[in-house]
């Protein structure tokens, strides 16, 4: 018999997602977010989810496109620091000493020492209540050629990306294999 | 120099949800989605993204609500075989044996088996392409008192969830803590 616990925002896992836009003067941004994930697959398109008070917020209404950074796990403190801190105060790239790389498809800015980053062109603005929901058609995804596996495409065990827990506010590590989708299912 | 990949729907990590419906006829179903995730704090929301093809699609329309239940890690297999079945075909609860029990809130089953479920009323249908994204209001979690922490809330250590590596197309355990959030990026 399970146990009402509340209307909680918690499923395990959540991403962590680091977003890049330029403001009005042209001065890159990052913030963390973990409300999002994939939500189209023609158009690909990726979704996250932010407050209006944040900087990011106001830079993606006026540039209309954003970079999704995937980070790998060795850039926990970076990733915090980035979803602490606003882009008002201070500039969170000279600060990390990380290095924002201008897209070559949308006017935002991906962070150079992580392993992938998706560019987006702002596709749907759903205003959802505390949170406003911004739908990015992914035009692209840039990737380090170490992070790449035997198919082309992102090798999970390369990438080594972090978790989000938003129950236990924690970072994690992605664990071992457990199986291979749209197979074990089939000797059940 | 990062390397052009294309257009492709790859995050780190994506979710397993396991959406659980009930069709015209009061017969439960679940399939399991990987395009979805918290998209809104206040009121609480999560989304997720499915095609029009699916039994859930039509099932989500007529009922105006759905579960999202989050599998622990040792049912990969039953968690892929709700994947690659169709609730037309076969009874999905019946063949893997799990059990569905109905929320007390709105006309949706979850699967008893796994450590917690979200139970959400429709809010929103967004229509993005070959998938549709549904929002869903969460009107509270059920969770096994074996999966909560101190806190109350789930514990991402004992509910021991999976993650799916959409360019690898398999399933994964969560790994070690890497910090804890609003924490270790003060001390950069």
């Amino acid at each position: 018999m399970k146990k009402s616990i509340g209307a909680k925002t918690i499923v395990y896992p959540a991403p962590v997602f680091v977003v890049g836009t330029y403001d009005k003067t042209g001065n890159p941004n990052v913030m963390t977010g973990a409300w999002g994930g994939i939500c189209c697959s023609s158009p690909p398109c990726v979704a996250i989810s932010l407050r209006k008070a944040t900087y990011t917020y106001a830079n993606i209404m006026e540039q209309k496109c954003f970079t999704i950074s995937i980070p790998s796990s060795n850039f926990a403190k970076e990733v915090d620091y980035f979803g602490i801190t606003s882009g008002r105060d201070v500039n969170k790239f000279t600060v990390t000493g990380l290095t924002p790389v201008k897209s070559d498809l949308v006017n935002a800015p991906y962070v150079k020492e992580f392993p992938f980053a998706l560019e987006c062109s702002l596709l749907h603005t759903f205003e959802l209540g505390l949170h406003t929901q911004f739908v990015g058609e992914i035009l692209d995804i840039k990737a380090e050629e170490s992070a790449l596996g035997q198919n082309g495409l992102l090798d999970i065990d390369k990438v080594k990306p972090m978790a989000y827990a938003p129950g236990n506010q924690t970072y994690h590590e992605i664990g071992k294999v457990l199986g291979k989708a749209f197979s074990v299912g089939k000797r059940l």
